[in-house]
C-alpha cells in the first residue's frame, strides 16, 4: 500500500507516523524520478529537498501557514503533497502542471517564482501583511545557497532582520546552485559545514536548542559564540546574525530525527530565524548525484542509465555561439566572458576549459555581472556577458545606467531569446527587444540561422560600443556554414527576396519561416518580399522604406512581445519616413504571459510558423484563408527547420 | 594666498604640506558651499568627504590609480582637485560640469554613476582588468553606508571577496544615505561605531595597523578577534570579514592624523580590504548639519540662513500625489506605502507621520521594495511603491517577473517622470513608458495636470491589478481642483478638442502644451484635434482610431523616449486598426542620453513646448514655419503652465 496515494492534502500527511516518513520519501522520489525521466524537469534539486518538504508540511498548518519557495523549481514534493499527485504526470506539459509554484494552480502555492532570489522579499511581504492584518500564521521561506549570492536576497534579509518580526528562512544548502557556487558566501558556507566541525556543530546545536529554548535570545547568542570561540573555530552563521537573524544549524536535511525537532523548535521562536540545512542534490538517483549540473534541468532520460532519451538532431544555437566565441577569443586576448551561475546552460564550459582565467562566474548576480563587465570594458577589455534573455531582465538598469550611458563595448550574448518551452511563463525570452532597443547606443541583433550567428558574433566583437545578439533555445537549422566569420555592417538588413504586393519583415528565427510563407504566397500570385532585418537597432530604415514603397502590405514577424518590439520599430521607421499608403500588421507574442509548451506548438499557436505567417498575409490581403488540407509542403532546401524541442533547458 | 588655487591636478596637491591640509579643506568647503548655494546640488554628502578625498588624492597616483565613487554625487572635492576648479561654477548647469562623475569630463573620473550601489561592481571590474592586463595600479571604491543596503553592492563585495585580489573599499559611513538609514546593516554599523567602543577601537585599530603590518592576514584577523572578544564587545566588521574582506576601522574621516597613516597602510595591503571611515554629513555648514536631508540635494539657498533662495510658486506634483495618497489611506486601511530610502524626495513624510506603521522604508533596495510589495499584495493589502522613474529601472525584473505575472494589485507612483533638469543623464525619467508598457497586465497612466493626478490616484487604488501613475518633477500647473477625486475608466482617453486636419495625441505634461499649439494652429486655419491619452496602456484604441479617421496627420507627444514609448503605442493602435491614410509624426525624447539643464530649456530643445509642437505640425503639413517673432501669446486660461524649475530634486 502506497503511503503517498493516501495523501490528498497536508492534513493527510499529519496522520502518517514519523517512523513511516522515510518510506514516504522513497515513494516521492520514485514518483519524481519516474515523471521527470519521461517529461524532463528539475530533477537534482527536487530530489534534494524531499525530507525537508515533508518535514515542513508535517509541522506547518498550510495553507494558513505559508511556504515561499525561492525560484520554486524545487517544489515537486510540495506539489505531490498538496493535492496535485494525480496531475503530476502533466508536469511542464502544455496545459499541465507548472514546474514552478503558481498561485493560480493551488492555494498552497504562496508566491510564483522562476528567477532566483525573490523568495525572501516576497515571504517578508507575507510576514508584514500578517502583522498589518493582525493574523497569526507562520511564514517560511526556503532558499537555496545559490540564491544567497543574489543581491535581492540580501536586501530582503537585511530588511527582515532590521524589522525583527517572526520569520523563518530555511537555507537549503547543497553547495551548488546551477553551476558550482562561487565567491565569498559560498566559501563561507563551505567553511561552516566543513569536516568534523559540521558534525560536531550539528550535534551541539541540537543539544543547545533542546536545552535552552527559554532563555533570552541574547544569552543564546552569547552562549553559542562563547562555545564556538572556545573551540577556536570559524564562527558559523555570523553573517546572518549580523543581518539580524538568529542562526541555527547546520543540520542534516535528510534525517527526520534532526529535521523534525529542530524545525519544531525554530518555528516557535520569536523574530527572524535562519535555519541552515544541508542537503544533497540528486539524492536517491545515482546518475543525478554524479552529475547534478546536467540533472539540474534535464530533458527526458533513460531511467536505467540516466542517458538522454534522444539525441539532438543538430547542435544548438548555444553551441554555435559559444564555439564561435572560443574561436574569436583565441585571436583576441581582450575577450573575457562573464556568466551568472550558468556556465553550463549558456555553453561556456568550452571557453572555461580553454581560458580559465578569462571566465568569470559571478554567481546568481546578474546586476553585478553587467556592471562588472562595464568596469572591465573601461580598461580596454572586451567583456562578453552570456545570459538567458529572461535573466538579463534583472540587469536592465545596469544595461541602461552603466553600460549604454558610457557607450562601453560590452557584448551581450542573449541566449534563450523567444519561446523556451517547458519552463514557461517566467522563462520565455519575450521582452528583450522591447527592453533593450530604447537604450541609447545599444545595438540589438538576432541571426536568422547559425551561419549568420557566427558572422554576428564576429560583428559583436568588432563593434566599439554596447552590442547584443539574441539567439533561441534549441537546435540550429542545419544550414551550411561559411568557412570564415565576417563582420556584418551595423544596422544593415538583408533583402532575402523581392516582391511587389507584400513585404514580410522578419527577425531571428522567424526569417526562414517568413521565407517559406513568401514562396508559397508568391506561387499563389501574391508577390511577396522578405526582409531579414538582422538589426532591431539600429534598424535598417533605408531598406525597410525602400521595400515598403514597392508594396501595399507590410507584415512584421518576431518571436518576442509585439508591444515596443521589432515590429514597433518598423512602424516607427515607416512613420519617420512618412510612408502612409501601406497597410501594416505585426506578428509576434501577444500581451500576456506565454504559457508553457513545446516551442513548435507555441509558435503555431501564436502564428509564428510559416503556415501562420502565410495565413496572416492571406487574411490581410483579403483572400479567404486556405483549408488545413492545403498546408504547404516544405521545400527541399528548407527541410532542416527545427521541429522538435530536442534540448534541455 | 589660496592653497586650492595652486592645485591644477593631484600632482600639485602632493606639494602641500600635511599640516596645511586642514586649511585646504576649509577652502574647498568654502568653494563648495558658495557654488551650491547659487546653483543647487548635493551639499551635505560633499561636505562630509572633503578630508577623505584630499587624503586619497594625496596618497594615490591618480589617474593611473583609480578611484570609483559610488553614486558619485559626493565627488565635488574630487572635481576641485582634478583640474575642474575654474569650471566649478558651471556645476549642474546646461553645458557645465556634471554633478556626478563623467569619464567624458575628466580622465580622473573612472566610472560614471548616478544610481547608488554600482561602485563596488564597477571598481572590481577595474581590479580584474588590471589583473588581466598585468598592470600595477591601485583601485579604490568609496561607497556610502546607504549604498551598502543595495543588493548590487553586496553582490560586488561577494565576488571581490571570493577572488581575493588587491582592492580597497572605503566605507564612507555618515549613518545616513538620503533618508535615514534603515534595516539590519544600518543597525549593525551603528553598533559598531557606538559610544566609547568607537573611540577605543579607532585607537586600537591604528596601533594594531602600525604594529603588525607584516604578519599574516589570518594572524591579524585572529588577533583582532581575540582582542575584541576579550572585551566582550560586538565584533565590528565581521560582516565584511565573512564576505572575504579584511576589515579595518572605524576611523575618524575628518582627522588627517588618522586618515593618512591608516590609508597608507591599507593601500599597501594584499587582498580585499574594507576601511570603515566615519564622516559627518554637512560638516562645515551648520544648516546642512542640522538638516542633512534637505541639503542632500538642495536648490539654490541663502548662504547666511540656509533658506531656499526662492519659494516654489505652486505646490509640486509630488505634493499633490502624496496628499492624495494620504487622503485615500485614511479611508482605506489596506493602503501601505513603500519607499527605497527616498521618504522625503518622494513626499512620503506626511504619510509616514500619519501612518508610521503603514510606511516601509526598505533602504536603497528597489528590487526588494517591489517584490516585498508583491508579497504584501497577495494577502489583500494595497501596497503603493513610490519611486523615481529612474530608480524603478533597478526593479524592472521585479515588476515583470513578480508583480505583473501574478497580476497583483501593486500601485507604482512614479515620480520624476520625464525630464528632471540638473541631475541630468542618469536621472531623467525617459524610459518608463517604454519599459513598463510591454509588461502584460500593467496599467500605465500619466495625468495632464494635478487635478487629473488626484483622479488617477483614486483610479490606482481602485484598480485590481498592477497599475502605475507617472508624474513629473516640478511645480504643478495651478489648475482648479475638483472637490472629490473620482476614479477614471481604465484605458479611456479624453478628447480635449476636436479637429479635422491634424490630431495631436499627447500624454502627461505634454497635453496642455499640445492644447496651446492646437488652438494656435486652428486659429491659423489648420483644424487641430487634441487627444489626452491618459493611458499609455491600455491605450484607448477606439478614441485614437476614431479621431485618426477624421484627420490627415497624427502627431504624438510625450516627455519620454520615442523608441517603444507612447507614440509607438499609438502607431501600433493605428496599425492594428489598419489605418493607412494618415501621416504620423512622433515627438518625444531622441535616442541619446539627455543632458542636464533646466526643464524648460530641455523641453524647448526637444520640441516639447507648445511652440515646438506647433512648429512640428506646421512642418508636417508642409507650410513654411513661422518666424520667431510670431510666437504665440499664452492664453489667459493657460497662464499657469510651469516655467521655472522651482523645486529641488
Amino acid at each position: 500500500m502506497s503511503i503517498l496515494k493516501t495523501i490528498q492534502s497536508p492534513a493527510d500527511l499529519k496522520r502518517v507516523l514519523p517512523s513511516q516518513l522515510p518510506e514516504l520519501c522513497e515513494e516521492i522520489r520514485e514518483q519524481i524520478i519516474g515523471t521527470v525521466s519521461s517529461v524532463g524537469g528539475h530533477l537534482a534539486s527536487n530530489l534534494g529537498v524531499v525530507e525537508l518538504t515533508v518535514a515542513l508540511h508535517y509541522l506547518l498548518k498550510t495553507p494558513a501557514d505559508k511556504i515561499v519557495w525561492d525560484t520554486s523549481n524545487q517544489a515537486y514534493t510540495h506539489k505531490l503533497l498538496t493535492g496535485r499527485r494525480e496531475q503530476f504526470h502533466t508536469l511542464r506539459q502544455y496545459g499541465g502542471l507548472s514546474g514552478f509554484c503558481k498561485r493560480e494552480e493551488s492555494e498552497y502555492d504562496s508566491f510564483n517564482a522562476g528567477h532566483a532570489g525573490t523568495g525572501v522579499s516576497a515571504a517578508f511581504g507575507l510576514v508584514e501583511a500578517r502583522e498589518q492584518l493582525k493574523q497569526k500564521n507562520k511564514v517560511v521561506c526556503v532558499v537555496g545557497d545559490g540564491a544567497m549570492t543574489a543581491g535581492m536576497t540580501l536586501e530582503g534579509l537585511h530588511h527582515a532582520g532590521g524589522l525583527g518580526k517572526d520569520f523563518l528562512v530555511v537555507l537549503n544548502d547543497n553547495q551548488m546552485s546551477i553551476s558550482k557556487n562561487v565567491g565569498a558566501i559560498s566559501a563561507y558556507l563551505s567553511r561552516t559545514i566543513s569536516g568534523e566541525f559540521y558534525g560536531k556543530m550539528r550535534e551541539e546545536t541540537g543539544q543547545l536548542l533542546r536545552k535552552i529554548p527559554h532563555i533570552g535570545e541574547d544569552m543564546q547568542k552569547l552562549a553559542r559564540r562563547a562555545e564556538e570561540l572556545a573551540k577556536g573555530a570559524i564562527l558559523p552563521g555570523l553573517l546572518f546574525e549580523e543581518l539580524g537573524f538568529q542562526y541555527y544549524g547546520p543540520i542534516d536535511g535528510h534525517n527526520f530525527e534532526h529535521l523534525l525537532p529542530t524545525l519544531e523548535n525554530v518555528l516557535k521562536m520569536k523574530g527572524p530565524v535562519l535555519l541552515h540545512v544541508i542537503t544533497k542534490k540528486g539524492l536517491g538517483y545515482e546518475p543525478a548525484i554524479n552529475n547534478p549540473v546536467w540533472f539540474h534541468a534535464c530533458p527526458p532520460f533513460v531511467r536505467e542509465t540516466g542517458a538522454p532519451a534522444k539525441k539532438a538532431a543538430r547542435p544548438s544555437y548555444t553551441q554555435f555561439a559559444m564555439d564561435s566565441l572560443v574561436k574569436l577569443a583565441r585571436e583576441d586576448q581582450r575577450i573575457v566572458a562573464i556568466t551568472a551561475a550558468m556556465c553550463e546552460g549558456t555553453g561556456l564550459t568550452g571557453f572555461e576549459k580553454e581560458f580559465p582565467d578569462r571566465l568569470y562566474d559571478v554567481g546568481i548576480a546578474e546586476q553585478h555581472a553587467v556592471t562588472f563587465a562595464a568596469g572591465l570594458a573601461t580598461q580596454g577589455l572586451k567583456p562578453v556577458v552570456v545570459m538567458y534573455s529572461t535573466f538579463l531582465q534583472r540587469a536592465y538598469d545596469q544595461v541602461v545606467h552603466d553600460v549604454a550611458t558610457q557607450n562601453l563595448p560590452v557584448v551581450f550574448c542573449i541566449d534563450r531569446g523567444g519561446l523556451v518551452a517547458e519552463d514557461g511563463t517566467t522563462h520565455h525570452g519575450a521582452f528583450d527587444y522591447a527592453y533593450l532597443r530604447h537604450a541609447p547606443n545599444m545595438v540589438v541583433m538576432a541571426p536568422k540561422d547559425e551561419n549568420e550567428l557566427q558572422h554576428m558574433m564576429k560583428t559583436c566583437i568588432q563593434h566599439d560600443g554596447p552590442v547584443s545578439i539574441r539567439y533561441p533555445r534549441g537546435v540550429s537549422l542545419g544550414v551550411s556554414m561559411d568557412a570564415v566569420p565576417a563582420a556584418l555592417p551595423i544596422g544593415k538588413g538583408e533583402l532575402m527576396k523581392d516582391g511587389s504586393d507584400v513585404a514580410i519583415m522578419a527577425i531571428g528565427v522567424s526569417v526562414w519561416q517568413a521565407m517559406q510563407a513568401a514562396e508559397r504566397l508568391t506561387k499563389e500570385g501574391i508577390s511577396t518580399a522578405v526582409v531579414n532585418a538582422r538589426f532591431v537597432k539600429p534598424i535598417d530604415q533605408d531598406l525597410i522604406v525602400d521595400v515598403a514603397k514597392r508594396v501595399r502590405y507590410v507584415v512584421t514577424v518576431e518571436e518576442g512581445c509585439k508591444m515596443g518590439g521589432f515590429g514597433s520599430a518598423v512602424l516607427e521607421a515607416l512613420s519617420d519616413a512618412r510612408i502612409t499608403d501601406v497597410t501594416t500588421k505585426m506578428l509576434g507574442l501577444p500581451d500576456w504571459y506565454i504559457e508553457q509548451g513545446p516551442q513548435d506548438l507555441l509558435r503555431e499557436r501564436y502564428g509564428l510558423t510559416a503556415e501562420g505567417i502565410y495565413q496572416s498575409v492571406k487574411e490581410l490581403v483579403g483572400k479567404a484563408p486556405v483549408t488545413k488540407q492545403d498546408r504547404f509542403a516544405v521545400g527541399a532546401s528548407l527541410d532542416h527547420l527545427p521541429h522538435g524541442d530536442e534540448q534541455g533547458s
